[in-house]
């Protein structure tokens, strides 16, 4: 059995789903991969919160200089969300020869160049599983075992509120504001849903596929973005009349030697596999010119899948160390 | 730039695509992943046939041998079909310490402990992404991406050739026998077809998946298995008035403590997410305890998406060589 030990930033609704599923699963991880892995420091203010489990005294700490110096801690992963000082902790975590895996795909649409290179240059790992897809093993899959393709084409729906949003209209003749606040009372939807609905968080997603499917770095802000808040009923039943649905979609497609690239509402004809991704999933498209046509399909959110995707992650790491 | 030598068995349809791809993205693979990869040996008996490209003088042999004793062969690929003399190379190959990349479901199916305890016991690298859905990534994201999950169920679409007919029946409402002939004539069924109709080939992709997804080994002839032969357009038409289409699905639940499993054509409601996979198209749905619902789809055979799998687990090998 190897023990490796871990260095946890944020205890929030994901930290706590990842520490909730590394107990669930704590004899299966270690049947299957010989890893003992054991959560040593977590960052976090908020001691007292009812989680549904008990840390160990002298777990918590409230500064991150002590996870980020500690010898004994072998992989740090980051769950504070936001663009700082998320990355400036994953940067300390990386130079102190840490590896790190992160869900927050915020700070690594900003700052990938920053990340990937401190990465490189200190040989510690840096994995993200969690950052597009949720649970959905699609990045994994992207870089290493389709490797071997040049990729010609991506769709993604990659935002659950809105997948929900576009879903219930399609199916029930709703309109916006209301199916909004249905997900809102559902917990599909943030109270101040714009990140989603503007389609801002789905360009944060584009953006890191777009490094790793096509090797193109563009900035969120330099996606042509556009979000469903104008989509009405009357839309949709206009695109199933020509046989449609309207799905807020990822689209890059290599064009000459460039890529085009834009975040949209898009009329997608109703045999395309997409098509029917209904409610809160997600699912990517991929078409890679030996591969041909692929999609993943799966849960794009949620403190459950997002923990399977960050355990994942740090077994990978783990098994490398 | 690190050189990789390959040894190749089989240059048949399937192994004449992985050569093809591998000189069709050589730059790209050269690029992303740093790696040289260089067929240096194959074994076959053709060597006349025209296979649209010319093999360098002296990488032909018939001497399988020559291969296994080549101290500059890193990696072996066997694409040969059939279990034997496949499985023996696979051996002799491992024991020599070259990893061995295969996409062989029957050699696998049949002599999996014997192949995975001999990679063990040499520590040299076994990996077959390609015997189970073609180029779908579903065999690295169920041993690395998903690790970190106890899987409750298993529904997978495993073989193009029935997935074929069983959609053409559905759609069209023609006989089996028509659409079996048509789908021969299509090149999308064998004139032997046995092996997929019966359902067999699905009970070796099977007994794969079980000692991968719930860690329990049967062999192929221990799967309790049915194929297509029987299903007649008015059990279609049936199934199709209760919002169901049928396919011929490889299941397995956990139940209790054990695990029931079974090929069987079986009714599934149209909005599972497997019942829109038509025509050749391959899928696996699983159900993990933190990841939930996930499914993947894709081209489950033909020489390029078997190249994709094929090509990705080769550089698996070789960046770890």
């Amino acid at each position: 059995m190897k023990r490796v030990n871990i260095g946890l930033l944020g205890l929030g609704n994901i930290g706590s789903g990842t520490y909730k599923v590394l107990e669930l699963n704590r004899n299966h991880i270690e049947t299957t991969t010989g890893l003992d892995l054991l959560i040593t420091k977590i960052l976090e203010i908020d001691t007292e919160r009812d989680r549904g489990f008990t840390v160990a005294p002298g777990v918590f700490t409230q500064e991150p200089e002590t996870i980020f110096s500690d010898p004994e801690i072998d992989i740090v992963i980051e769950l504070l969300g936001g663009i700082e000082p998320a990355t400036s902790y994953m940067v300390s975590a990386l130079k102190a020869g840490k590896g790190v895996v992160t869900a927050n795909k915020a700070a690594l649409a900003e700052n990938y160049e920053l990340l990937t290179e401190t990465a490189s240059a200190s040989g510690a790992a840096l994995r993200f599983e969690a950052s597009v897809g949720g649970g959905i093993p699609l990045i994994g899959a992207i870089t290493e075992h389709l490797a071997a393709n040049e990729f010609t084409e991506l769709l993604g729906i990659l935002n659950g509120t809105t997948n929900y949003i576009l879903t219930k209209m399609g199916e029930e003749g709703h309109a916006y504001e209301d199916v909004l606040k249905e997900a809102q009372a559902l917990g599909f939807a943030e109270s101040d849903p714009t990140a989603d609905v503007e389609g801002y968080d789905v360009a944060n997603k584009l953006s890191i596929l777009m490094s790793l499917v096509f090797g193109k770095r563009v900035r969120p802000k330099d996606i042509p973005t556009q979000g469903i808040t104008k989509i009405t009923s009357d839309d949709i039943a206009e695109a199933a009349a020509h046989g449609c649905v309207i799905k807020l979609l990822a689209s890059a497609f290599r064009k000459g030697d460039g890529v085009e690239y834009h975040v949209k509402p898009t009329w997608l004809n109703i045999n395309h596999p997409l098509a029917d991704v209904r409610n809160e999933f997600n699912a990517l498209f991929l078409k890679g010119n030996a591969v041909d046509d692929l999609m993943f399909y799966g849960k794009g959110a949620g403190p459950f899948p997002t923990a399977s995707a960050v355990l994942g992650d740090v077994i990978a790491i783990a098994k490398g160390l």
